[in-house]
């Protein structure tokens, strides 16, 4: 049994910090993307994630496997590595948390609520398990974990064509976090309740733009656009994760031109949010 | 544009009303079937919903286009017809609801109240506009729509096959509702509490056939089935809704055996809930 899970990126956030991480988390929109992780439980003798072959996020399984009082030991693979902002940190937790529904029963939803207390102690994540769990283009409007937190979607109404980027750099996500302003947060907030007068994924484009401009910088990325400036709907930038939504006659042609530049991905919304499937 | 909703059998439900039908609804569980309603825009000129050639819920589409602000005439198409105890209403109210979405900015959650608000208002279904939006085997935990309401969901672990029937006789939903005493309510509000604790698709059938058979009668069932009972993992009806969980080597034999005296189908779980699918 396999469980499937999408990568997501966040274009709009701002923390709401309780002294409970159930009920902690993030308001905000962000975009789930047809690149999954996937999760498959190998035993249950340690606890462990095994993602693309190398032991990550330690400390992380330790805490979910302590909520959870059984060991799990889960072998995962991701197209896209951990610390770029495609919120693969949740994923691999999602993952982890998620594999206890083999061996006990729980609800799904109460099964993922140790993942989001893991990324909420450690710092790094605070909507993307909710946001994932769910998939589509969603706006977050109470934080916390599935059956706690509430996302709403937002219709896309067409075929978005996306094309995803790793830009060089790294900065983790407990230090990009203390960048960030209170007055940066303020402009988030009223981002997301316009966002909500008016839920499409044009806004949400043009909205985490906005945002994010505040916090990470766009000059090369819009000199290096700008050839194909008009081909693109909209664009935004999440730490290393660039998302470009793309019109269909130019997608082959702008994957091309910028996956001479970086690791890029053709791609598109994933509307389901996790899956399980059984093996064939 | 097609929207695709799957049928839903409460097997557990008491009802939490308040003077605002956004929080009025149930608290239950149920089972959604992959057995779909679909529904198509036909135009914006006047409102209605033609299900299966023949006009229905008149009374109920006028308060949801008066909600929407919006005329919407819907094509729809359903193996099973209203009235049976499939939550056939609930997917007709949402694919009209749910169709506003091609003409007008709104979350997808939002998108489903209006169909809500006429459920309870004419006291055809509580629980139904959530469940089967979001699918599965469901546990209602915080009555209301999607985006009010919450769910969860018991993860089943392995293939469930269904076998569905029709039974003879028909009684409306509003005059069943008033048969169930405040005592029949406890014991549910007492094997939702249990569930919770429990989350199992044979916990879940085990319950609903104890609530439902203080509502229905078993006797002519419990006869038919007698054959097969220890091939049978559990079976329970709601109305005229027989739902029966089987083993799989004996799914063609109980299925051609039930098909000779009722309409019967042979389904399993959906897991996704409402999709919305482009013409190829």
């Amino acid at each position: 049994m396999l469980i499937k899970i999408p990568l997501h990126i966040s274009g709009l956030w701002y923390p709401i910090i309780t002294n409970n991480p159930l009920t902690t988390g993030s308001i905000g929109a962000g975009i789930n993307i047809a690149l999954y992780l996937t999760a498959k439980l190998r035993n249950t003798e340690k606890c462990g994630i095994i993602l693309n072959n190398e032991e990550v996020l330690k400390d992380h399984s330790q805490t979910i496997c302590g909520k959870l009082g059984a060991n799990l030991y889960v072998d995962e693979k991701s197209p896209i590595s951990l610390g770029y902002g495609f919120g693969v940190s949740a994923a691999c937790l999602l993952g982890l948390s998620l594999s206890s529904l083999l061996i006990k029963n729980n609800t799904i939803e109460k099964a993922t609520w140790p993942a989001h207390i893991a990324e909420v102690i450690y710092n790094t994540g605070y909507g993307d398990v909710i946001a994932e769990f769910y998939g589509g283009v969603e706006i977050r409007v109470k934080p916390g974990p599935p059956g706690i937190g509430v996302v709403e979607h937002i219709y896309p109404g067409r075929k978005i064509d996306l094309i995803v980027s790793i830009l060089p750099g790294r900065e983790d996500t407990p230090k990009m976090l203390k960048r960030i302003s209170r007055e940066t947060y303020d402009l988030a907030k009223k981002l997301v309740e316009e966002l909500l007068e008016k839920p499409s994924v044009e806004e949400f484009f043009e909205k985490a733009r906005i945002f994010t401009s505040k916090i990470f910088s766009y000059d090369s990325i819009d000199e290096l656009l700008s050839p194909y400036r008009s081909k693109i709907i909209g664009y935004f930038r999440k730490k290393q994760a660039l998302t470009l939504w793309v019109e269909k006659e130019w997608l082959d042609e702008i994957y091309s031109y910028l996956n001479k530049y970086f690791l890029t991905f053709k791609t598109w919304i994933d509307m389901y949010g996790v899956r399980f499937e059984n093996p064939p």
